[in-house]
């Protein structure tokens, strides 16, 4: 290191036309709505239909989150509604508008956030416990039922929200309320007798304490990181035996009491588990935890139980578009190779999480396949979450739809044909929308004298030692990006750029208009930087590319996904008139791409004559089966628009993979 | 007509090879195993893990169904133990036995049957009445939940049951317990004031009553029938307003509750049901019954019904290989042309069922695509109900199996890799057995003086008018099929032969071994027969054929089946190395057939060598999805088996649908 202190990054401000769209919608229209959501000032049908699987409200957007906490507060008196992590949407809603602050400064709104902030200190206990269900229905059983409870859950989701806001706005008792929660936590669990000996069955509190540990570096927290993350599976018992215990019928949500323990990642202990498994959310959340855990501490164990598990997720479970969890049935991971596009769950929660988890080992590993994972992340699977209005959303996201399948009521009725307005878990949409407000954070990383930027969205950083990095680019339709670095101070220091691997056989960098041969090394480039300015060009191979699954992935045979720069496609019915699976790409088709700025947003669209389409005539008198009849096709043409923005025009067919 | 009088067909012995290894086996085997079975004399581990969908009983068989009886008879004393309908398999199994009685007379057997028809009488009540699980447990709600009571179902059973023993055995006491129940039916349903105004929430009743009815020639069983078909579905708030007046929270089962009137096939009346819809079992029974009755009366609105929902399950929800029920949340149909491989429920029964349909559908219309669908489900999808031992079953019948998907306790939980050897609803196991015991029943039909014979099983029949016609064919394994005709009086009559679908390109018929030109309508061959001795041969076409789904079934796009005569052929990996989806089939395939008398009972195999398999070094890394790569192949063979005798050997995939 160039003179033994870590450089820093100061300030990124985001200037990408792309995510800038977004993020004034988050702030502008994001926010309020889902305020008015929480506080149950707007009253939205929704369809009954569409809701079998998720435990809603009769139809109608009732929150009653913020209603919970006044009641705990003993501001208006009532029952809790909702689930029993009613409190974490407020929380998460919470934390992005932290965010928006920071970029879209509001004293309207940091008014509401600073009284939502009073409010919780309010509802918190005195030794610093918070769940609103615990203390309105049940305060005897704080605790005392872990499996279904979502304490931990709750209060981890409030500590990210706490952290957040106080780094925001520098609001000290929103800290305060944190650290006090965490130190309840503490109080309550770990190794000495007296305490309990067991972790919440929804991982979340583990990502948070780190968080908390960041910003305090206060050792206990990592203690009691590292408790909760080591002491979960080390006995699968302990959910059986709280629960009879606490009386084995006495359920607040008997399913969760099905499932094994590996539903909750409680089977093992971490460094015996070697595969994502179980409800998918809770596994990817833990390993969040686990992986800046071990980051930090540099244990070995917890360093290579990250990789076993990211390995097994990225090379094994994850669709094309970065969605994982492959079954509803749990909302859950299945097997490896096991990848149906049609049955599918796909939760935008997994999504976003999953761009959590890479932070953690980009941050950690300077390796190309972390950060690409953000970048499929953000630009596909949790993208699709949200619709281009920004105040709807998908909880599923299936790389196939046929609206009859999904409205015949059975295997998939998860598979919604539309966003929606909300949910009665509505984990998702604040998930999605604090991602988009906090992208600045996962643009670059540093370690030594090494800055790392790692995704090409346009920004302005400043970093320590008065260096700015100014990042011109247009992706994801362009594949140019100019960096324009001002080293005043003229630090010796390094430049690391990432190579996507969509463009790794195809990539040009230039320093100062003038070619170089690029040192790669684990999927990154690297430049010695010495000059006062100096500008870095990398030119991204735009061409679209013809993507096939592993051939262990049964699900994908004879099919292919096109994707172009960072951006994932798909085919929907409103531009292509028929079935989507009678279309049929010719070997290697070529595709047109047009940018239309009017269009969703404005969105690039892809467009082939390469391909045929099975005839309809095939069988005469509408015969299921035909026998030694040679398929027919006539020519055609294939519309694609990127993934992230299908379910925004009218309802049809949706498909990602194509046959060829 | 010649004379006005309609022939009869007296008796029917087959004498098929394939069928008698098939009706000794459970004459010999299964009929004593399932009887030690509903005696609790066996003692069989079941795999609990494979029976998460099947309530069962702590992973051992303890049917209790005669004990059930006995309680109910007040032999014994106990609890009732069991499904609500559990002492249908008590019938299921005496009806089968019934019918090994009339070819494989056995006085031991007699005797037993004999018992259990008294002890089926002493446990009937006064009325008439016999459902042991509301004797014993609920006496005083008889027929007041009907949704779920499944009363009339198991009612029904016993009837076809009586009628069965009656007819083989001439046992008159197994008839006047059928015509009690059926009297105490009618004295409670009905549209008269005072009686219940609705039908049974599984039908089986109808199609029971029409067969007392022709055995007894009783009008009344003919209203009846006629009341319960039409009755069905005009009040569609019937269950409801019977469950909260029983008492809305008082099931006995509840998931019965979840369900809307279409899973009842309740939610129309008859005459307005255009697609077959809710649970298959039920849907298809009701259809037997329909189309029997719709027989029988001449009723046009019900002749239209009965082909209108035959259309519907063949041209657009039937499996190549004849199973139906595509989902198993419900073990539902689900929509037209969805027809998931993987996922797909293919009950036995519906399958049994569906055998049903078409003989009440050829009985009444001679064209072939009736008698094609009976060919189809005896070869294929009900026969894969028994393992090749007799003594294992599949509930479930699915067109692809990946054990690693069933394992994963997902949405494949339900589709087990190998059969069992008992259910906790056990309704497939004698539902195929008593299907392979009657198999005679299938063979002809008769319309005035047009003796049909429809299925080319080695038979020898004996007609009125001294008319006997042997039958003499190697099918399913040989295509010549010769039919000696005795006519000693020179009877004037039509001999009428059906056409496969699967060589109506490629037949040719010979009398007294000279070529016709034949006379097809609607798939059937009329001959005039005069003389007193005549020799037809029909030779089959026994080429393999590739068969292609309809372009509207998204799930076996660029996939092919193989069908060779009435067998559809699978593959699995007992006979192939290779992931079973890497096999691609180039156009036009060869297969060479080999028979092997040693293997799975007798089977004829089907060998290619016109295909490639996808080579497992495609991507290097393991990376799961591989940019701008061409598939690679190398050249391989692939090994069918008939698709009824997969699951056999050791567990491993199989798949219907090949790529091509």
């Amino acid at each position: 290191m160039a003179n033994g202190q870590n450089l820093l990054c100061e300030k990124v401000k985001i200037t990408s036309n792309f995510w800038n769209r977004y993020r004034k919608l988050v702030a502008k229209t994001v926010i309020p709505y889902q305020y008015n959501t929480l506080n149950d000032n707007i009253d939205v049908k929704l369809n009954k239909d569409a809701f079998a699987d998720m435990r809603f409200y009769d139809g109608k957007i009732k929150s009653h989150a913020i209603e919970n906490l006044k009641i705990a507060a003993g501001i208006t008196q009532g029952k809790h509604s909702g689930m029993n992590f009613q409190d974490t949407d407020v929380y998460k809603w919470l934390e992005a508008a932290a965010y928006t602050l920071k970029y879209y400064p509001n004293q309207d709104l940091q008014k509401k956030t600073d009284d939502i902030v009073e409010l919780i200190g309010q509802a918190q206990e005195e030794d610093g416990y918070l769940s609103t269900i615990f203390q309105i229905n049940m305060p005897k059983r704080k605790f005392k039922r872990l499996q279904q409870s979502h304490e931990l859950y709750s209060m981890g989701h409030y500590i990210e929200a706490g952290v957040a806001y106080y780094e925001a706005t520098n609001n000290g008792k929103a800290l305060e309320i944190a650290k006090k929660m965490a130190d309840c936590l503490d109080e309550n669990f770990g190794p000495e007798s007296g305490k309990i000996h067991g972790a919440g069955g929804h991982p979340e509190i583990e990502l948070a304490l780190m968080r908390l540990y960041e910003t305090t570096n206060e050792k206990k927290y990592l203690e009691l990181t590292k408790y909760f993350v080591c002491e979960r599976g080390k006995d699968p018992e302990f959910y059986d035996k709280q629960n009879i215990e606490d009386g084995i019928d006495n359920d607040f949500w008997p399913e969760l009491k099905e499932y094994g323990e590996g539903y909750y990642f409680a089977d093992k202990p971490v460094t015996e588990q070697d595969t994502a498994h179980g409800h998918a959310v809770r596994c990817v959340y833990f390993c969040v935890g686990l992986a800046h855990l071990a980051r930090v501490t540099r244990d070995k164990e917890l360093l290579d139980a990250s990789k076993r598990l990211w390995k097994d997720i990225v090379k094994k479970q994850m669709y094309i578009t970065g969605n994982v969890g492959q079954t509803q049935r749990g909302e859950a991971f299945t097997t490896d190779y096991d990848l149906p596009n049609d049955t599918v769950y796909g939760e935008t929660c997994a999504s976003v999480a999953m761009t959590f988890f890479a932070k953690q080992m980009i941050a950690d590993n300077f390796n190309s396949e972390y950060a690409d994972v953000i970048e499929k992340e953000i630009f596909n699977g949790a993208l699709s979450g949200m619709s281009i209005d920004g105040t709807n959303y998908f909880y599923v996201n299936p790389l196939f739809m046929n609206p009859i399948e999904s409205k015949d009521g059975h295997d998939k009725k998860h598979i919604l044909t539309r966003r929606q307005p909300w949910f009665g878990t509505a984990c998702c949409p604040a998930n999605i929308t604090r991602l988009i407000a906090s992208l600045d954070q996962y643009l670059y990383e540093i370690k030594g004298d090494t800055i790392l930027a790692h995704q090409y969205i346009a920004n302005i950083a400043k970093f320590s030692d008065d260096i700015i990095i100014e990042q011109e680019s247009n992706l994801p339709w362009e594949g140019e990006v100019v960096f324009n670095i001002e080293n005043p101070n003229k630090k010796d220091f390094k430049f690391a750029l990432r190579i996507p691997n969509w463009s790794k056989n195809n990539f040009k960098i230039y320093v100062d208009n003038k070619a170089i041969k690029p040192n790669v090394t684990e999927g990154v480039c690297y430049l010695d930087i010495k000059d006062s300015s100096v500008k870095v060009t990398l030119v991204l191979d735009m061409d679209t590319h013809i993507i096939r699954a592993n051939e262990k992935v049964r699900q994908d045979i004879d099919q292919v996904a096109v994707q172009r720069g960072p951006i994932v496609y798909c085919a929907e019915s409103a531009d292509n008139k028929d079935d989507l699976w009678d279309y049929k790409l010719e070997e290697e088709p070529q595709f047109s791409f047009r940018y239309e700025k009017d269009l969703l947003g404005g969105v690039g669209k892809l467009i082939t004559n390469d391909v045929k389409v099975l005839k309809k005539e095939e069988f005469d008198d509408g015969e299921l089966y035909s026998f030694d009849k040679k398929n027919k096709y006539h020519s055609s043409q294939l519309t694609l628009i990127p993934y992230y923005a299908w379910a925004n025009r009218e309802e049809g067919q949706m498909s990602v993979w194509l046959h060829e």
